[in-house]
């Protein structure tokens, strides 16, 4: 499973603060932690105000170029800073978050996807807005997967992102989530999937409990990329013992190596 | 979920010392701790010798019911132990562990689900072994099936436990197993499924961590019930958190109430 970090986050107060005065030092310490815990993309939200996002942007992924060998992954839905923000990485290694199926989205931001190369976060909605059922997840989808297939991305380098609402308000809703991540793997054309874990429990107590609870089951569904926090407690050991449960760590060796350190 | 709690088990050795002596306080106490950490059932296994066996299962199940209303999982191959252990029982109330579809045992077991109304768990094997693959899982089931209807039975009766092996020897068997579990919830009629959780972690570092996180996997693949030590440490945790997001827990109020008690 891809673990796309997520804690370099405007919407964090210590990260708005560290942003605003350009506090080098934290963000590289933020962004060395969380590759050290296992993050595969560093995901990066600079959406202060519109004003600044573009220039943040720039700003933040140099800092974790800086930092660490770790991709980005481009958070915005602000096609001027997805661009400023792809300019200064790799072409090819980078993740977008995000497309979706809504019209203005998929029009702007889907060009960068073909030019930078990226992989790519696909919200499963579209101009009706959040999905309610996954025959509205799919509804989305098929309007993507069209819009995607014409412009040559392969199925390959986007992650369906089913969009998961809090448990406390939507109680039905993860039997619906993990069929879908089910659905997605059988008839996704190779499309992965990927989940903002952290939703789930907005609400409830022992959070980081329901957020690593929530992972392993939808892991055990075939989930093959989230967004979360890997500093959570619990959190890394999680993904290690869901990957080797799902026979993604071959003969447990990353699992076994992680105890031997300390990290389970 | 149904918990089905493991503790009180003749292969551990402080439980075999307290059956030998029969030490009445200290199977009092390892049954209290387990039923006030949400066991639906007390599993108890007196496979000392054949010889003790039946003699062992009289006296630890008159020593549960007079420790707790919560009541046993008679765990026995042994026909005679069976029937001993569960005409000390209020008719309806027992789990019986295990009919299988092996010639031998399901003759000798499965009049007694009957005669004394249990529930049952049926292990998903026949006179060939082990299973190896779905096939030879539901091979074995429509085995079993055929004779429970026969036997009038009902479906809803009936826990089939995939039967899971180390994780270790067997990696690529957790996404098997997973499958089985979703197919007998579309295709078993009714049936439940059970799985013994420890088996999985056998060999391997950090058991309760691999322990809870398949947990969670089978609880999203629609697991009913597990065979399972609730004093883990986090497992009792986990069921709790598990059986929130699958929509078992009304407004979450199990999981609720727990945190403000302190055993989350």
């Amino acid at each position: 499973m891809l673990v796309v970090a997520e804690r370099l986050n405007a919407t964090r107060k210590p990260v708005a603060e560290a942003l605003r005065k350009r506090d080098k030092v934290f963000i590289r310490d933020e962004v060395r932690r969380q590759a050290e815990a296992g993050a595969n993309f560093l995901d990066v939200n600079t959406a202060l105000s519109p004003k600044e996002e573009r220039d943040l942007m720039i700003w933040a992924v140099e800092t974790i170029r800086e930092a660490t060998d770790t991709p980005p992954a481009i958070d915005t839905a602000n096609p001027e800073a997805a661009r400023a923000g792809l300019e200064r990485v790799p072409k090819g290694s980078a993740l977008l978050n995000s497309i979706s199926g809504e019209t203005e989205r998929l029009e702007k931001m889907l060009p960068l996807v073909s030019e930078f190369d990226t992989k790519v976060v696909a919200l499963a909605m579209d101009d009706a807005g959040m999905p309610n059922s996954n025959e509205d997840r799919w509804r989305a989808l098929e309007r993507i997967f069209q819009a995607t297939d014409a412009a040559g991305v392969p199925r390959e380098h986007i992650f369906v992102d089913p969009l998961v609402r809090p448990l406390a308000t939507n109680p039905e809703q993860v039997v619906q989530v993990l069929d879908m991540i089910r659905e997605i793997q059988a008839k996704g054309g190779g499309a992965g999937t990927i989940v903002g874990l952290s939703n789930i429990s907005f609400g409830l107590p022992a959070r980081h409990l329901l957020n690593r609870t929530f992972l392993a089951m939808a892991a055990g569904a075939g989930l093959t990329a989230a967004i979360l926090d890997p500093l959570e407690p619990g959190m890394a050991a999680a993904v290690l013992a869901a990957n080797a449960l799902r026979g993604d760590d071959p003969y447990c060796m990353n699992y076994i190596g992680a105890h031997r350190e300390g990290r389970l």
